[in-house]
């Protein structure tokens, strides 16, 4: 059971939330040298888990908003974190108990482990999307019917917002728009909550997810299926085409994988939209979000971001199941292929019902 | 003395806002139907000098933020300065005393009358800016030290945000970009202040100004200088050239007047930035920003919008001095040519030394 974060397994639960993060959610590259430096400076950040919060536990779910190739370049103060909880504390009249990450994919995995860190502060076992998702209305929060507002923004440099939206939809608008103003991406903390919602709204055990996959990436040594935790799609390829563009602020556009050696007949279209959203196999959906589809490096292991697929990378494609929340209609019509216009069936990874990192 | 706002006087006060606007500022017309509307359903609004305010009077400055022709086609439901005033009155804990323009010229000069009388409470004889600015520090409370921040902003349907800006500026960019997200225009109070604060920062007897000016406009039957509160610089003339591109949100161009009758040897030619900027004659600035140009209808004697001249239109340029707070070195390198990127002189207008309505 996961107890604490520190240098010992920061590094694996790093690697596990690039690969939650779906080929998005940001370089957690540097925001693993900020944990571990606040951890180096501050001492293990402690985790609990969703069933140990009081009722009245104030959880504090909390990341960055905005264009993650803006989070990489920017240089972050490290204050953001106390300013996105004091600002809580006093609009809600109460202490916060522990931070959260909103989602566990990517750099948003780790920053709240820097803040907590700095904070003296635990970090809870769970997260809001169990992967990366690109809006923040795509929560199992919003799922459960707590409201994103008030959401509190920062740029750690003097200007901070309340933003009290309409629903969460316009949270997530005003939300992307102020993180625009800003310079393209801010700190934010939103979907407060007492330890009782959380019970009830977050996704449990997210950061054990994180550090169970970081751990069997270490171990894995030929793209064996990292332990049985995800389905291997392909196991050894070349990417034969990539087609990206930029519009609205996203990355849109397709990756075809080539297969090589014992693959050497297959072939595998990747759709993409900041994240990997559809693998395609002979016109047959062979993965569909809100699973999580992964392009992995095959020297290195590591999972390859969809910015930085490049013609010739010869990688492997993984999937892990989502958590169940998004496997549900309500679960699906928010994260589902049907948000992001694809007019295809989702149909659950076939050898994953349940996800399997309950933790113990 | 100007002690209620009502059926009778809100016309010319309108007038007189029109004028102030300098040709921006927003359609007041909408504005006026709304304040018209309000007091016939709530009753007259009680108009407070700044003298009068106790010491520890809350004021709260607000108007519209954004872009006016939005704010011309949007449905406001009139319950914005009520969302207003709450907000104001949560963050700092205590009640407001007054509303007060935080720009007296066009929309702005009568938008806070109407939530005044929604509200039930006096409007102060004052304003931040004497006439219409494009941004929000130019305000004569950020000449005086009083920060804009916190900026409360709301589209009256829902969505409320309180900005707290590094700085002035960072509150302009900041509330801009909220107005944008918002759909183009959004309602703020903003350098919220206690009445001591609002004596020394704010500028004294700006409705009075706009009532003296409106009425003034309805007695002037051919351009005299109604009643020598204004200079004339062209008494009559003929649009012939209009250059006008909307640029970052601004509509910048130029336009040139030539003058028939007594005139038929002169061409102006009006510089303008949503607000007209400049007036030259022959090479030599005629009159400029912080003083308030304003081109009228030949016709109907109404101040004419930037967005609205066209080659052809008959009319007359006149110009008012801006309040003295503009015409220090701190005013002119905020609100002065310099403040728009033009490298002329500033000279005062010659026949008007000081604004010569004072509150008697």
């Amino acid at each position: 059971m996961l107890e604490r974060l520190d240098a010992t397994n920061l590094h694996a639960v790093g690697r596990g939330c690039s690969l939650l993060a779906a080929g998005g959610g940001g370089d957690p590259d540097l925001a693993l040298l900020m944990a571990l430096h606040a951890v180096d400076g501050h001492g293990p950040v402690r985790v609990v888990r969703l069933a140990d919060l009081a009722a009245d536990d104030m959880v504090m779910p909390c990341g960055l908003i905005g264009a993650p190739t803006v989070a990489t370049e920017r240089i972050w103060s490290g204050e953001e974190g106390r300013v996105l909880r004091d600002q809580v504390e006093a609009l809600y009249g109460a202490r916060v108990a522990a931070l959260m990450c909103f989602g566990i994919g990517g750099a948003n995995g780790l920053l709240p482990v820097t803040w907590a860190a700095r904070l003296g502060l635990p970090v809870v076992d769970a997260d809001g999307m169990g992967r990366a998702f690109p809006e923040l209305q795509q929560q199992s929060m919003h799922l459960a019917g707590i409201a994103a507002s008030p959401v509190v923004v920062t740029d750690g440099r003097g200007n901070t917002l309340v933003l009290r939206a309409a629903d969460d939809a316009w949270a997530e608008r005003l939300a992307r728009g102020v993180a625009g103003s800003l310079g393209g991406v801010c700190a934010g903390a939103l979907y407060c909550m007492p330890g009782a919602a959380a019970q009830g709204g977050a996704i449990d055990g997210s950061l054990s997810r994180a550090l169970e996959l970081g751990e069997a990436m270490d171990r894995d040594d030929g793209m064996t299926g990292l332990g049985g935790l995800v389905e291997v799609l392909i196991s050894e390829g070349t990417v034969v085409d990539v087609e990206r563009s930029v519009d609205g602020g996203f990355v849109r556009g397709s990756a075809t994988v080539r297969g090589t050696g014992r693959d050497a007949t297959r072939e595998l279209r990747l759709e993409l939209q900041n994240e990997f959203l559809l693998a395609i196999e002979d016109g047959a959906v062979r993965a569909a979000v809100p699973d999580i589809i992964c392009v992995l490096d095959s020297g290195s292991g590591q999972p390859l971001a969809t910015d930085r697929l490049r013609y010739g990378d010869r990688v492997a494609v993984v999937a892990a199941s989502a958590p169940a929340v998004w496997r549900t209609d309500a679960g699906l019509a928010l994260g589902g292929p049907v948000a992001f216009g694809y007019e295809v069936d989702y149909a659950p990874l076939l050898s994953f019902d349940e996800v399997r990192h309950e933790p113990a």
